[in-house]
Formats: C-alpha cells, structure tokens, sequence
C-alpha cells in the first residue's frame, strides 16, 4: 500500500502533536516510509515537524534527514546536540551524512566528528569532505563491496558477510588487485551461482569496465551511467585506485536538478529556486533577467525613436510592433531551445555549425512564408496594403533572421564555454526584439516613403 | 578505459567499411560497449550502419537495436528477414523487444512471433503488447526474480539459478504467495547470507512493500521510484498478483523525455523533436505556438489602433511598446516557470492559492519598484517628464498583472487536467502583450491628456 498524504491526514497528525499523542503517532506515522514522513513534515510548522522528528528511532532519521526541506533540515539539526546527529548520521550513506555536514558551520562539523565513535567512518566522511560537491567525488559514497581478483568464491563470500554491513544494495562487487587498483566487476549473481572454490580471476568481467574520476563533473557521471545503463559506477583517483561508487538515485537527483536548472534558465530565472523560497530571494533571482530584458526595451525605444518622424506621419506603422517583437522573440526561443538540447544531449556533435544554420533557416523560410501569407491577408485591412506588405516583408526577414541566430548564440555560447542554456531565455528574445524593430521600421519607412 | 568518439575514429571506421576491413573493426568496433557502438552508427550513413550492423553476434545486436535512433532503426530492421529479427530480440529485454516491435507494421509483429522458438518468450512479448507504453505496463519487463514465501533459502537458491538465466540484473527478490500475490521482497545480499534451511517467510520484508498497477502513468512510475528511491519496482495486476517489473534505468529515460517535452513547451514547441527531424517536421511542431503569438500580435495591433489618435499626437508613446510588452512577457514567464515545477513535484500541494497569488504580488512589487524607478530615471530624456511618468507607472502595473497571471493561468490548467507546462511559452507571453499593451496605452492617453 502505497501512503497517500491527504488534507485530512495533516489535521489528524497536527491535532495528534498538540496533545502530544504518541500512541496515535505511532500507528500512524512511524510505521510508514521515511520518504513519506518527510512530504508530510515539509507541510508542518517547524517546531511540530521537529516535535515528530524527536520521537522517530536513529535509523529512521538518518534516512529522513536529507529528505528535509533545507530550513526545516537546520531548524531540526539546532535541537540536537553534536553527539546526536553524530549518532544519527552514523545510520547515513557516507555520501549523505558528508552532504548533511558539509551545510553546517566548521567547527560544528569537527565538534560532530569527533563524536563518531567508529573511527573508520569519521575517516570516509572527513575523505569525503575534500570533494567539490559537484564532482563524481561529492556525489560517492564509501560503502561499496570489493572482492580480490585472487581469491576464491567462498572466501569472496566470507570477506563479502563483513563488508556488507555497511552496505545498504549491493549491486555490483568491484575486483580489485593487491594494491586497490580497479581490474573490473562481477555481479552479485554470478557469485551466487558459482562453485566456492572457483577464484575470482574466473569469474569476473574485465572488458568495457566504465569508471569515473573523482574529479569527473557530476553531470558528466550522470550522462555516463545514462548511457551506458548503469545503476551504479566506481569512483577511481588518478592511480586507477578504486575509491568510491556512486549509485544510481544520486544520479536521478543529479538530472532532475539539471533540468530543474535548464527549465528555469530557459524561463529567466538564474538562482535554482523553490516556490517556497523568500519573497528577497525570489525577486532577487528573476532580477538579472529582466534588467536584460529592460535594457532591451530601451534599446527599442532607441531605434523607434530614431523612426519618430515616419511614426507621426504613418502612426500604422506602431500597429505591428508588438507582432514583429513577439514572433522573432518566440522563433528565436523556439531555435535555440532545440540546439541547446541536442547541445546537453551530446547529439549531433559532428554536424557542422554552416550545416545547423541551413537547417534552421530552411525552417525559417517555410514558416516565415506561411506566416507571412497570412499576416498580409489580415495587416492590409488596418490601413492599407502597403502597411500588408510592409508586415509581411518584414515578418518574413525577422523570422529568417531569428532563426540563425538563435541557432547560432547557443553554438558560440558552448564554443567559449558558457551554459548555452542563457541563450533560451530573454537573452535571445531581447536581441530579436531589437533587431527585428530595425528591420521593420526601415522597410516601413522605405516602403511608405516617408 | 572510457571509449571517446572522434572525427579520426570515424574517417578511419568510415574507411574500414569502404574497404570492408573487418579485421580493423574487429580491433576497433566488435569489442566497444553496445551503447558507444550506437552513437558511433547515428553518426554513420544508414547503409554504412547496416553494415556494421550485419557484423555484431546477435547479442549485442539485440543490446544495439533500441540504441539506434528511429529511422536507422527502421532502416536495419527491413534488412534482416522476420527469422533473424526474433532471433535478435529474443536476446533483448522483454521490455525493449516490445517497445521495439511495437514500432512495426501488424503483419510484421505476427510472423516475428511465430518465429520466436521460445514459446514462454513469446507470451510474454504478446501479454506486453497490449499494455499503453506510456503506463507501468508498458514500462516493465517479464525478467525479475520470485520466491514463494514457503520456501527455504536452499530451494530458493536452486529456482533462482534457472529463474535468474533470463534476468540480467537482479536487485530485488519479489516474494509471493501460492496465488502470485505480493507478499514482501528479500535482498540478494539477505539471501547470500542466509542458512540454507532459513525459510523465506523469516527473512523476507513486508513493510514498505511499494508497488504500482500496470495501469499506473508511467510519470507517476518515476516519481515514484525517485521519492523513495527505488531501483527497480514490482508490477502488479489488480488482484495484486505480480506480473512485472520496472527498472531505474528505463524510468531515468521517462525522466530525461518528460524533462525534454516541458522544456521544449517552455520553449513553445508542440511536439517532441529532435534536431536531426526532417525541415518539415520541426516547421510543424512549431507552427501551432507561432500562431498563437501571431494572433496575439493582430490583437496588439487591434489594441493599439484603437489608440491611432493619441499615437499621432504624441509618437513618443510609441518608443515604450517594445518595453512593455517584453516585461510583460518576461516576468509572466518566470512566474509560471515557478508554477509549473511545483506542480510537475508534487511540492507545496497544500497551499492555497491565493496564498501562491499573494507572495508571487509581494515578489511583483519588490521587482515592479525597482525597475519603475530605473526606467523613470530613463523614459524622460526620451520626451518629458511625462513619458517618464506613464512609462514608469503602467510598467509597475504591468509587471504586477503578469506575475499574477502567470500564477493562476497554469495553476487554472491544472485544476482542469490540461498540461501547465503549455502555459509557460508563448501562450502567457501573449495574454501579457495584449493586456501590458491596454495598460501602457490607456495611462498614456490619460496622462498627456489626448
């Protein structure tokens, strides 16, 4: 059964906090999936969410923990000595507790680790503090199952008993030589199903074993395991020495954020923000965009007003404006989105730059055609058929123009090393937008003669 | 060693093909993973693909065949007889055999199947074929591992051995009872260090146990693995018999797609292409979007030719249209951004909306005042004080009315089903042309007074 978290819920547990009614909380919430209590916590009060937190055993909240909202997440940290979370992070991935950790002050982080009692533990996370949590380093874990390539099956399995404690799935034993160097891997499996005297040497897999670097960038180890289908992919340092791994549901986190970051940069946006963030923060985020797009309006206003003269003797002409602005805005967006994306994809990566332009302004000519068609038959109504064929001529460049060029910035972008995401935004819009004013009141002005 | 695809490597392959080396492509192709031998043939013209192709053992073929894009795909598949494709897809997952011959004509799909020797292999590709690809049904696969709760560990062991020929990776036991029902799961790691004689109802887990229906929207499937962290899920039919399961690398594709198809709608493209479609098919995916702008500029026109009088007089008014409009857009855009992700989570489900209207206003007017003064400060110079004034004053109205249509548009769709990521494109930036145009308008006839 899945839980279902429902208004009704909500009144039920909150009522069940104020009277401090454990009994109620106990066979309704302890009892359900960590990642269940922490939806249902990030819709408390922090004090009530706090209050639950209290009573759930280590375990559970280790695993809670990060699912916490990031206020909320601090907000129950500040209740607990550093010998609590130090026992609570215990029950934490490696990977997970250095996240958690790697938030707090330093000296509440030292204070913490020097109350982990098993030294090896205290050593993985303070290993794991050194990596940029943006690399294949920040995003591994400690726990992982590593066999010798020269022992046989049974002691595999005996070796295999003590290092599982710690870890939590198994996916995949790592082979190793004397000295830790990666060699390949063998599946948990085959190890099963084979005789207990066979040797590791026998059973492994050696060919195409895909690793990482710490250093790798985390997207880059997201598009890795992507490809080739992995659900989980070692960590080496720069001597092939096994390090680390990397499971899967990190990775899914990895690309969501990604496409969380790429639809918000697609939209303007230039702080990776929630909906629950401050009102400041909020504002603060969209700022630099608009101020962009603000520029971009005054530089309109710039060329307009240098059309001031025909626009008194024509004011028609201010008619289309808006439609000439807004269609090289929306071609230029809808042809860079497409670059962009096949650009993170790693797609098409040998087609040449001349090629893509062509492609795009093939489809610029058909639509513009169609478009345009169609704007003469209704822009000629409003004054005159010179203001039709004014807008149609011009719709017709804008949409060509808007076209290459917004394939061609996301391009240039990627080429100096600039997210080409920036380009799908106001960026792209507010360049059409200028350049298509231009294009517009120059053939107005010629064509009226004014 | 991580496999790098250059410009030499393939002039070089290209070669070898010409020449049809197959010892240099036995040293350099046959022993790649499946997944870089895929980008390698997208980069290959079809019959060079083909090929290649004709040269791989058949399980690599099989691995190969859903790696292709589509039409190369299409290409391979009508160069192999129905005999050779069931032999290939016989060593393919059921999922990916399914989602393949899913792609192929009625006729085709009957006598590949009848040439399928495995009669088992070929029910099941049948059963899978009637489920909805875009449901848990036809997201999962016939490989997975059961246990009868009944069992002890040594008799689970030896069905495990020939159940688990079929399945590549295993991750998770499913344990039923003697009718099919989902009972609980056991880790292979639980199993590996089990007594023989343990039975499987000591050992097994039941709390927690999350499933989904082959019904289910496959969306919803990856939501629900991400939230608890899944790497694979068991399938159930109604009477909770089970009868699939769902992998995390299949559902790590649902994601990248969904992210894809809302960026791309973001982006005001209607149906999901790629860049190397064809110049026709990427035109019609984004003609709809460019009409939808298009008659959002007829009615700008119709807007501000009802202000023709007040524009002949004072031209000036004219300069600001691009800057209004674009503001009006931009600001509208980033609010449903927020919105909409929202939505896409499941985040936030709880608060009210006119709570959401409330902070996205508070947000509108922290931005609204900060920019109203800059372009105060600008809009004068370009006329008078007066310009300043209207240019000032309708933008802070504008930027106010957009964040808050940006808000309830998408949160409107999605209280009637309609998919919110159609409203942060060209839909909201249009309302917001027409309405921030009205606004700028009608202040600036009021206020010069003409």
């Amino acid at each position: 059964m899945r839980f279902e978290l429902t208004k009704e819920y909500l009144d039920a547990l909150q009522l069940a906090i104020a009277k401090q009614d454990v009994a109620w909380m106990k066979e309704h919430v302890f009892e359900l999936h960590y990642a269940d209590i922490g939806a249902m916590m990030d819709e408390l009060e922090h004090e009530e969410a706090a209050y639950v937190y209290g009573l759930l055993d280590e375990e559970t909240q280790g695993d809670l923990l990060m699912e916490l909202d990031e206020d909320l997440r601090e907000y129950v940290i500040n209740t607990f000595s550093s010998k609590e979370i130090a026992d609570q992070i215990t029950q934490m991935d490696s990977d997970d507790a250095a996240d958690l950790i790697n938030e707090l002050p330093e000296e509440k982080i030292e204070e913490i680790i020097s109350h982990i009692d098993d030294d090896e533990a205290a050593e993985d996370l303070v290993d794991l503090l050194n990596y940029d949590p943006d690399t294949a380093g920040g995003l591994m874990q400690k726990e992982f199952i590593q066999a010798r390539i020269d022992w046989p099956v049974n002691r595999c399995v005996v070796e295999l008993r003590r290092q599982a404690e710690d870890v939590e799935k198994i996916f995949t034993i790592y082979v190793v030589d004397d000295t830790n160097k990666l060699l390949g891997f063998l599946s948990l499996k085959r190890l099963l199903f084979a005789s207990p005297t066979t040797k590791i040497a026998d059973l492994y897999q050696d060919k195409n074993v895909i690793s990482v670097k710490t250093s790798d960038d985390s997207e880059d180890v997201a598009k890795i395991m992507e490809k080739y289908d992995l659900v989980s992919i070692p960590v080496v340092d720069l001597q092939n020495k096994l390090v680390g791994r990397i499971t899967i549901d990190d990775v899914v986190d990895v690309i969501m954020d990604e496409a969380d970051k790429d639809f918000q940069l697609a939209s303007g946006i230039s702080e990776n923000i929630e909906s629950s963030d401050s009102v400041w923060r909020i504002s603060r985020a969209r700022m630099p965009w608009l101020l962009i797009g603000m520029l971009g309006g005054i530089f309109g206003a710039q060329v307009i007003s240098g059309f001031e003269g025909g626009i008194s003797k024509v004011p028609a002409l201010a008619f289309f404006i808006p439609l000439i602005t807004a269609m090289g805005g929306n071609v230029g967006v809808q042809s860079s989105a497409i670059v962009v994306q096949s650009l993170a994809r790693g797609t098409d990566q040998f087609g040449s730059i001349l090629k893509k332009i062509g492609k795009e302004s093939l489809v610029g000519v058909v639509n513009g055609l169609v478009l345009s068609i169609i704007i003469y038959g209704i822009a000629h109504f409003f004054d005159s058929s010179t203001l039709g064929l004014v807008v149609s001529i011009s719709l017709f460049t804008v949409i060509l123009f808007a076209a290459v060029f917004g394939t061609l910035i996301p391009l240039l972008l990627n080429k100096y090393k600039i997210d080409p995401a920036l380009a799908t935004g106001p960026f792209i819009t507010t360049l059409n937008d200028v350049l298509g004013l231009f294009i517009y009141l120059t053939i107005g002005i010629l064509m009226y003669g004014v």
